[in-house]
C-alpha cells in the first residue's frame, strides 16, 4: 500500500497555517525546535529587516552585558580620541610632563567620568571645544544610559511563555488504541491560566510525481484547560479521523513530516497573554512508548512535586 | 448512605482544571489561599526555576528596600577593598597620616560617590587601575539604577487584581433551597468591567479502595457582570445539578474537599485584565449562615459607602 | 396613568450591573459624569484602599509637578537639617565665619547637590556621619529619580481612551419614532478599531411603597463599529421593547433616573484595549431635540474635517 | 448600463465602518496610505488635541534626536541667560578678567555640567541666588531625563505590526473567474499568530442626482490564519455576491472607490496584539494581473528564503 493511500482521505486539512502548499518553494523544517518559522528574508536592508529592540532582548545576559561593556569602552576610546584631537592643553589637570600614553589614559578616564556623570573634577574642559565637546559627551552618556534602562526594563518585563516542552513526541497507547503525545510544563513561579493548544501535522508528500505540502489539524483530547499548574500532556488520539490512522512505525523514519505545536495562555504574574511555539519533525517522534508521571505528592503529603527533569523521561512499550 | 451516594452522579465534572485525577500523586490543597498553586518544583536549578524578576516584583516592600540598601552597602564594601588592594596611594585626597581604618572609610565613601555618580571630587582616582577600577564602578552604578528603575516600574505598574474575597464560603438559605456563597470587593480607586468567574470544587474520594480526585464544576447564578464596583456574591444554587446536593453538614468535616474559585475582569486604571485565584477547603465552609450588607447609603444621601470591614461579617442561620 | 405602569414591561432588564436592586442602599447617581463609581470605600485604611501610583498617575500635571517640587525642596530641607546637627564643620568648604542662616543655606544646597548627584565638590563631605548622609542621600536620590522615571513613564503612556462625549443626551426624532441619542468623538490623534458600546437605563421607582433600583439595558442601533474615526452616535430606537416606549417629556423631569454609557474600544496607537464610562442623569437629557453634523468636507476637498466643538451642538425640534 | 446598474445589489453592505454615508461632507480618500484617518481635528486647542506623547513616539528618529538635541541646547542658553543676568560673580572659577564672551561661554558649559549632573566643580555656584538656580537645573535635569528615558523606552517597546502591504491591489484569475488580490508581508524578525484581515470597500455614487457614500464588506477567501510567517495574499472572489461582480476595466479609473484594509494579529514577540491599516484607491488597483511568487527554498534546502523585495511584484495577464 502505498504511502498516500495510507493518509486518510477522511482527516481535517488545515488552510490556515500560513504556510503555503507549494512544496517546492520549501526547504527544511516549517518551524525551528525554538518555536522561530525556518525562513530567511532577503531584500530588504538588515537595519529595517530586523527590529533591533527584539534582538537586544531576546539575547542571552552574557552576550547583552558584553554588547554593553564593549559599547562603554569604545565610545570612551573615540571621545579620548577627540579630546588628544583638540589638545590636552585644554583638560586642566592633566601633567603636560607625563608620557603620551599617558595622558591619553587620563583623557580617557575623563571622558569615562563624563559620560557616566561621575565628573570628579580633578580633570575639567576648559575652552569652547572641550568644554562643547564634554556637554555632548554628558548628553550622549544620560541617553545611552536613558537607553540601556528601557532595554533592562525589556529584557526582564518582557511576557515570555515559560513552559518547557519535552524533547520527543511519543506514540502512546491510548484507550483500544493509540495517541501521539507531546508533554509541555510551567517551569517558573508563574501562574497560567486559559491555556489552550494547537496542533498541526505538515508533510512533504509526493503526488503525481509532484511534491505538496499537507497541513492537517490534528485534534486534541483536550484543548484548553482553565489553569495549568502541573505538567500538561497534549494527547492527539489517531483515530480514524485522524491522518495518522494507518501510519506505521516506517512511515516515521521514511516521510518528511513535521508536527507543529502553539500554545497560548494567559500569564497571572504578567497579566499578558503569552504565546509558544515548537515543532517535533518525525525524526523526533518516538513509535511506541509512554510518559512516566513526573508529580507526586511531597514526603509530608503538603504539597504536590512536579519533577522538572522528569519531563522527556518516558519508557518503551510495544503497540 | 455512604459518601459516594450522597455525591450526585448528574453532576457536571470539570477536566480542564489542569490538576490530574490521580489522588495518590497529591498532596494538600490544590491551590493556597494566596491563589499560588500549591506546588513545589524540583530537578531544574533554581535560577531557572525561579523568574527573579518576579520574585522581585512580588516581594513586599520593606524586603524589596533591605536587599536594595543590602546591595549598596555591599557592593561599595567590595569596590572599597579593591581600592584597598590597589593601594590607597592612588586615591588623591586621602590622607597617608590618617589610621588604615580611617582611610578604608574614605575608600568606602569614595566608592560610593563614584557609584551614585555624585563625585565630589575632594577624592578622586590616579593610576590606570584605581582610574580603571573607578570607572567600572560608575559603570556598573548607572546600570544598577537602570534595573532599579525598571523594579521600581515593574513593582508599581503591574496589573493587579485589587479584589479581596471573603475569608469564608458561606451555605446559605437561598429560595427555596441553599447555595454555597463567597462574596468579593475592589478595594482600592480602580474600575472593573467584563468581571467573569469561575468556581470549582475538588474533591479526593475513595473508590473501591482507591483514591481519587474528582473536579466539578460549579455552575454561579451569575457568571460575568459588566461592571465590579460594589460587593460581588458568587453564588453556586445547590439545586439537584450540584455535586453538593445531598451533601450534610457533616460531610464538610469529614470530606477532604476544595472550592476553587477564579475571577479575571478588566481594570480600566491599568487598561489590562488582571486574574485572582483563592480556594477554600471544606474547614472554610460555614453550613448556615448568610452575608450581612456591607454597604449603605452615605448620610446625606449623596453616595453609595462600601464597608470593606464588613466583607466576611455573616450570621447564622438555621437550614 | 402612573409611572409604574408606562414603564415597558417587556423591556429587557440587565441584571449584571454590578449594583444591588436594593434601593435603600444607595445615594444620588450611580456613575460619576467622569466615569468613577459613586461609591466611598470605608473601613479599611487609606494606604491599602488607595493606590498611589494610579493616585499620582491620574493627577493633573500642575498638581503632580507641585508634588514633585514639594518632595525636593523638602528632602533637601530635612537633610541640610540633619548635616547641621551633625555639625557643618564636618562640610570641608563651608566657610565657618559665616552667618548661621548662610552656613544653613550652605547646608542646604550641599544636600540639593548631592541627592540630584551633581556634586561640584566645592564642598565635600568628612567624617564618618557626614560621609554616611550623603552617600544615603545620593542613593535616596537616585531612587527617587527612578522612580520618578517611573511616574512620568506611567503617565504619558497610560492607555486612556480619547474619547469626549456630548454633554446631554437628547430625545430625537429618528424614522417613524423617536431614539435615545449620545453622541461621542476621538478627539487626539490615534486610530480606534472595534469600537463597542453598552448603554443601561438605572432608575429608583417606588414599587408598593417600596423604593428599588430597576436596571435595562438599552438596545443601540449599532453596538459596534469597525472603526471609529468620526464622531459616533449611540442611538437606542425607542420601540415597543425599549423601557422608555411610553414615557413623556415629564417623565424626565419627575423620575429619579440615569443612563449608563461604556465604551471599550482597541487604540491602534497604545496598541491596547481602552474602556471608558460616563452617565447622563435624565436632568441632562433634553427631551426634543436632535444633533448638528460635526463634520464636513474641507474647503479644497481632500480631506474630512471633524469640529470637536459642535460636539454637543442640536436643535430643538417638536416630537 | 449605468455604473448604479453594474454595482451588485445582493452585495453585503457595510454598516460599520464609522464613516457616514452623507457623502457632501466627505473629502479625498477615506484612509491615507500610510492607515491613517484622513480627517483634521479642529474646535479644540492643539495641545488637547493631540497626544504629544504619541507624537514624540511616532516621528522619526532623527526627528526626535534633533528635538531632544535643540531641546538641551536651548535650555542650557536660558540658564546660561539667567546666571548672566544673576551675576557671574557667583560661579566661582569663572575668571573675571575674561572677555563677557568668554564669561558668557563658562556659563553655558556650567550650566551643561549642572543640568547633566556632571558637576566636575571647576565652576560652582555661590549666593543664594544661583545656588537656588543651580539645585532646580539639577532637578530639571533629571527630570528631563526621566522623561527620555520613557520616551525611548515608548519608541522602541511600542507593538507596532511590521507588516508591509503591495503597493497595488489586482483584479487577478481565480478559478474560473477573477479575484481582488493584496499581498502583505511581516519584515522584521518577529512571529504572528492569529492574524485576522478585514477588507471593505468604499465608493462615491450619485444616486438620483445625491451623491453617497457606499460601503461593502468585501469577503475574504481565508480571514483568519493561525500563523502569518510567509507572504499573505488576501483574495476577494469576485462572485455574484461581490459588489464588484459587474465591473470593468473602465469603471476603475472612471468611479471614485476605496478599498480599506485591515488586519490585527498577535506579535508574539511584543506578546500584544497590533493593528494595521491601509487603503487602495481605485487608481492603484491594477485590473489583469497577477502576483509573482515572493518565497523560494534555499539553495541548500534547508529554509525557505522570503524575498521581500518581490511585495509588490506582478505581471499583467488578459482576464
Amino acid at each position: 500500500m502505498a504511502l498516500l493511500e495510507r493518509i486518510n482521505l477522511k482527516a481535517k486539512t488545515d488552510k490556515n497555517t500560513g504556510f503555503g502548499t507549494n512544496s517546492s518553494s520549501y526547504g527544511g523544517r516549517f518551524i525551528n525546535k525554538n518555536g522561530t518559522a525556518n525562513i530567511e528574508k532577503r531584500g530588504m536592508h538588515v537595519l529595517h529587516r530586523i527590529s533591533w529592540y527584539h534582538t537586544m532582548i531576546d539575547m542571552s545576559t552574557w552576550k547583552f552585558m558584553g554588547i554593553v561593556l564593549s559599547f562603554y569602552v569604545g565610545i570612551n576610546f573615540v571621545f579620548a580620541a577627540i579630546y588628544y584631537g583638540i589638545g590636552l592643553e585644554y583638560l586642566n589637570g592633566i601633567e603636560p610632563s607625563d608620557s603620551h600614553w599617558v595622558q591619553f589614559g587620563q583623557a580617557y578616564f575623563f571622558s569615562a567620568q563624563t559620560f557616566t556623570t561621575v565628573g570628579y573634577g580633578h580633570i575639567s574642559p576648559s575652552g569652547f571645544l572641550a568644554s562643547s565637546l564634554s556637554a555632548a559627551e554628558a548628553l550622549i552618556g544620560l541617553l545611552s544610559f536613558a537607553i540601556a534602562t528601557g532595554l533592562f526594563f525589556g529584557r526582564f518585563s518582557k511576557p515570555t511563555a515559560f513552559l518547557k516542552f519535552s524533547h520527543n513526541a511519543l506514540i502512546a497507547p491510548y484507550g483500544e488504541g493509540t495517541a501521539l503525545m507531546i508533554r509541555t510544563a510551567p517551569f517558573k513561579n508563574t501562574n497560567f491560566s486559559d491555556a489552550e493548544a494547537k496542533m498541526t501535522l505538515g508533510m512533504s508528500i509526493e503526488e503525481n510525481g509532484i511534491m505538496t505540502n499537507k497541513f492537517y489539524a490534528l485534534d486534541l483530547e483536550l484543548e484548553k484547560v482553565n489553569s495549568l499548574s502541573l505538567s500538561w500532556t497534549l494527547v492527539h488520539p489517531i483515530t480514524e479521523e485522524s491522518p495518522l490512522f494507518k501510519f506505521n512505525k516506517a512511515d516515521f523514519s521514511t516521510v518528511n513530516g513535521e508536527i507543529l505545536v502553539f500554545i497560548k495562555t494567559f500569564d497571572d504574574m504578567f497579566s499578558n497573554t503569552v504565546a509558544i511555539r515548537t515543532s517535533y519533525t518525525f525524526e523526533e517522534v518516538i513509535y511506541g512508548a509512554k510518559f512516566n508521571p513526573m508529580y507526586a505528592r511531597s514526603n509530608d503529603n503538603s504539597k504536590t512535586v512536579l519533577h522538572l527533569d522528569k519531563l522527556n523521561k518516558f519508557e518503551e512499550v510495544i503497540l
